[in-house]
């Protein structure tokens, strides 16, 4: 495998979406099943002023779809903050893990050495090429979202363990031995 | 720039345990502030069987060195779960990010495709080359406890915002413009 701009984005952004959805799934099992409201679940949050779950959910999709547009030189998505069901939530990840599979090796083209200018709050200006941008904006941002999900989870007794985050990350790198 | 495995793992793990570095100080100076002991504060934890703050920092660190070992082709190291004091957790973040930086461009020589192979419990094999080892494995378990180091902080009231996550990682990038 040759490593490029778009191998990087291929082996990154949809192999946690789909962790997220199954974080999703199993928050909505425990929920249905500890009788807790799922909407309440999805409004937790781990401190008074951090973003709720549904919030973190819809940011990790955001930074997906911000990082590919960006760098592939298409209209970056605008950040929605909206109160969304679970549905309407499983149904936004699926609609990124989509969107993101459908572009093709193409599109990337010249994306390495695109010029990148985000303007952030305070007049300030963040400014790369297309590969910094992924390793100094894009995806770190992303995993905040998807690892703070799973924390948020967790916190509230969602049973969960580092391989329902890693399963659709590594899962088709592991192979079962022979028993002895 | 021409992206490369040694420019992935190079614009990844350093600028993250920088910031993870920033974030043990903001933690120090809130149980400073607040009376509140610091080793007490290390021993957080988000959920009763998660790891506390102190583990998850060293497993940052872990994954960190793992990952550049296994792809450079040297002895990964044994994972080290000890009860470390604040100053050794931050001498274990500063020595793991000058064995990072001191690696030459050289040692990734093959890299890409490197064969990685790294038994898991249960008589299961994780294989991959190189590249997919940071993308599906090393990063992700590397960012799930920078960004749970971050959460736990956050969760004890350690008075921290996204800033604090992403100053290290992309403020190289980013510049004030002029003031209208």
């Amino acid at each position: 495998m040759k490593t490029s701009i778009h191998a990087v984005a291929r082996e990154t952004y949809v192999p946690a979406l789909r962790t997220l959805s199954r974080l999703l799934d199993k928050g909505a099992e425990y929920a249905q099943a500890n009788g807790i409201d799922l909407a309440a679940l999805l409004n937790e949050k781990l401190a008074s002023d951090m973003f709720p779950l549904t919030l973190q959910v819809q940011l990790a999709c955001h930074h997906a779809k911000d990082g590919i547009a960006r760098v592939t030189g298409q209209e970056p998505p605008k950040i929605e903050n909206k109160e969304l069901t679970f549905a309407e939530l499983k149904a936004l990840v699926d609609r990124t893990v989509e969107t993101l599979t459908a572009l093709s090796a193409k599109a990337f083209d010249g994306a390495e050495n695109r010029r990148i200018e985000l303007p952030l709050q305070g007049q300030r200006l963040f400014e790369s090429d297309g590969f910094q941008f992924l390793c100094h904006w894009s995806i770190p941002h992303f995993y905040f979202h998807v690892v703070t999900a799973y924390d948020i989870l967790r916190h509230n007794g969602v049973q969960l363990g580092k391989r329902d985050y890693m399963k659709d990350i590594s899962g088709g790198f592991i192979r079962q031995l022979a028993q002895a």
